[in-house]
């Protein structure tokens, strides 16, 4: 149908090709991912959810790394959001920063990739090397950039903790405490915590560290 | 051989019952966890890796459920590390957990067990609530009871989403930043961020939580 579908084999499911077909095995790759893990996610699995042939997922994404690749960046991008937050200034940027994770967050879709994510770093080796390489590119260079010749990568680092850590307890663990408090109470708390990381004095280095 | 060991069946591996086989149990437990997560982990292969019989582990411990329990405790009660970190007073507690909780995880052996925790907390429902029931009960409701009475299980459990994020960030998702930073460059920046949890002003709370 798409002059970009593949020669064969021919699609199983209702869907005929086309964007339609990636749309709907990125929405089966996030939900398996989310549920499963990486490793538990197959290309197999992720066909049949979304009604397509398994040699269609290859012909659109390649191998399963890049499949998941692709499901982390919908439905938004960390790295926009970065640059969103980043543009309005250092100062203040922690509490922007919790609030938009929150924000991206709190609607179940936009979480979902990210609880997979996560899911996959504690759950492989590979999935863990995914989650430190997508991290590393895409949201930690980007914001030591904008820091202090202090630290940079290690205050980037530990801002990035601080949300994983949020994120688990809010919405992996879910600390009654946590998912009980309003939302600007938590960015309240968190934001000052995160602006330390940002800008704040981290004391006299042991070593050479950059 | 042990007055404590069960009538049947006999145990297959070389370890006779009692506390050796216990803690060869325990052991087996303890590495299948964090390998492989809660469900991952089977009654059948932790026998198998301790050399003993399936039942035996059932008569030790009754069920997985249990059997995870008493994997989590050891080699350190977290519970134990709370009480020793509060009871030098409230004044510095932050670095003081920090540089305990730092100290448990550096040594690979004291680290598997919690890596497991978070493993099976981001693999599965179960584990979560079992995560959740552990840190409610032994963690967070002894460092609320010495808070201030705003909002101390709040505080207590952002207190947990920074260590539990650093304990990712350094041991799982391998941030290079963070796993190359001295560990006392790591405790002289993340431990204030741990007081302002703990005695910090967190701001006028948007509703009457507790």
């Amino acid at each position: 149908m798409s002059p970009s579908a593949p020669r064969e084999p021919r699609p199983r499911g209702p869907r005929p090709g086309g964007e339609d077909t990636r749309a709907a095995i990125l929405e089966a790759a996030r939900a398996q991912f989310a549920t499963r893990g990486y490793d538990g996610g197959t290309i197999r699995g992720i066909a049949g959810a979304a009604g397509v042939d398994p040699a269609l997922v290859h012909h659109y994404f390649g191998s399963k790394d890049k499949l998941f690749t692709a499901s982390l960046d919908l439905p938004f991008n960390p790295a926009d959001v970065i640059a969103e937050v980043l543009a309005g200034g250092i100062d203040g940027a922690g509490e922007r920063l919790i609030r938009a994770g929150l924000a991206a967050w709190e609607n179940a879709v936009s979480r979902a990739p990210m609880l997979a994510v996560i899911r996959t770093a504690t759950s492989s080796d590979a999935g863990a090397a995914m989650l430190r390489e997508f991290l590393e590119r895409n949201v930690l260079k980007r914001v030591a950039a904008e820091l202090t010749p202090d630290r940079p990568a290690l205050r980037a680092a530990l801002l990035a903790s601080q949300m994983a850590g949020l994120l688990m307890a809010r919405y992996v663990i879910c600390l009654p405490a946590v998912v009980d408090a309003p939302i600007e109470d938590i960015i309240a708390a968190v934001g000052p915590n995160l602006q330390h990381y940002l800008t704040g004095d981290l004391g006299k280095p042991v070593s050479g560290d950059t």
